[in-house]
């Protein structure tokens, strides 16, 4: 048995999710706090690295005890349905458990994944927001409908089994860099304007390039034709910049199994 | 001639709008930031007060040279356009200048509005939200289709020319307490209930006593037939309580002509 949870977090205090040694990580606050809860260490395994600055509406992660000699079965005394309640008053203001359900030890919050989707955000308007600090990649010069046009068709090109080795940034080390994109599309709401886009996986800096790409469409740096480029001929030159990691939201995970969610 | 700014902040950092003996206020950050920029001391006058850690999302104030010796009708090297490029560097993130105008020198910020809009944001979900700290009230209660049908009732009470003495705080010195409520409205807006309520003026917390009393409705604390009365006669303890300042947004501000607002 192990509790699977749903998370929201600002990521702009943080460096990713996953810990490591310098700068604190959404993983290591998740793991004191759900250890602090039980009373025994517990190992938190999240359902996706995210980089730094990098916010999420619904990321996932199990918690499990860490000392073998907690019952694997009967460890856990807080209804899911409560859980939100009893760890988030531990967790500090910018992460919080919106969710919680109990799955079986066969669960993996990665390798169980069936599809994950990402939403990139832009602020579109001369000024900043002082509500978007950090929070949307700001864009100053207007994008107008034609422009928000070409971003789209640009998105419908990702739709589809592609090897998306032209979207990845170097320094990673996986070897299939086939994804299958299974919606993608650009819409305006308000001041911003918001990419989404779900798949199977996602390469390194993927849905970043695929934002970075679609912004320079927009603003004439490349043409459609260059993202053609860049997907058919895995030529990561003819892609779009990285943008910046302050306007991504890991928004959604669906698994290979019905979750049964809980919250009250 | 005067400066119009139309200013967004994120007032959970500010002791209010207005300059005070102690604490840090909107209207003196924005002094120094002006003051600054033009290389002279100037005067900021905004369109109202707000209590501490309330919002803005259109709120308006004008500047000029607080030295008489500086010419009143060629001061502003900075064409109104570029008003939020220039100043926007000089201010801290939670404050930015939207817009900008030129006035004539019988125009003031506060006598010449026609009316204002405010909002009052709850966040209406079991769980805390990361991205809404501060943002919005936070009532973890369910508020269903029927309770919020009611909350819309009520506020359609307000609607009209009323006296309101009994929506004002204590403390109040104001002696005519009739405004005229233009528009009010509550709906749901994803895990948000938002009231919205324009009017020709508003009371000493009017708003905020507004929205509590909609949540007690809401709840059940008091009923539609209680505010009518608080209403009718006036009674600030048939009224609901008055809820707390981080949901309050002022949205919008009507002036008596009309404004040639520019932002490029």
């Amino acid at each position: 048995m192990k509790i699977l949870v749903k998370i929201r977090y600002n990521g702009a205090g943080y460096c990713g999710f996953q810990t490591q040694p310098n700068g604190i990580t959404v993983q290591a606050v998740l793991t004191e706090a759900f250890s602090r809860l039980f009373g025994f260490p517990c190992h938190v395994t999240g359902c996706s690295r995210t980089d730094s600055g990098v916010h999420a509406l619904g990321f996932c992660a199990t918690v499990v005890p860490a000392d073998e000699s907690v019952s694997r079965t009967d460890w856990c005394r807080i209804p899911p349905e409560k859980m939100h309640r009893a760890v988030n008053v531990l967790l500090p203001v910018d992460i919080a458990v919106v969710a919680a359900a109990i799955v079986t030890d066969d669960f993996h919050p990665r390798y169980s994944v069936i599809s994950k989707a990402y939403e990139y955000r832009i602020h579109n308007a001369p000024y900043r927001d002082p509500f978007l600090m950090n929070r949307a990649h700001h864009e100053p010069r207007r994008i107008d409908a034609a422009a928000l046009s070409e971003m789209n068709a640009v998105a419908q090109m990702f739709v589809g089994e592609h090897d998306f080795a032209g979207f990845m940034s170097a320094g990673s080390s996986v070897e299939d860099t086939v994804r299958t994109v299974y919606a993608a599309n650009v819409r305006r709401d308000g001041e911003q304007i918001i990419y989404h886009v779900e798949a199977n996986g996602f390469l390194y800096n993927m849905v970043r390039i695929m934002a970075g790409s679609l912004m320079d469409v927009a603003y004439g740096r490349k043409t459609s034709e260059d993202i053609r480029v860049a997907l058919d001929e895995c030529r990561r030159t003819s892609a779009g910049f990285t943008a910046p990691p302050d306007g991504l939201y890991l928004s959604d995970v669906k698994y290979d199994r019905e979750i049964h969610w809980m919250c009250l």
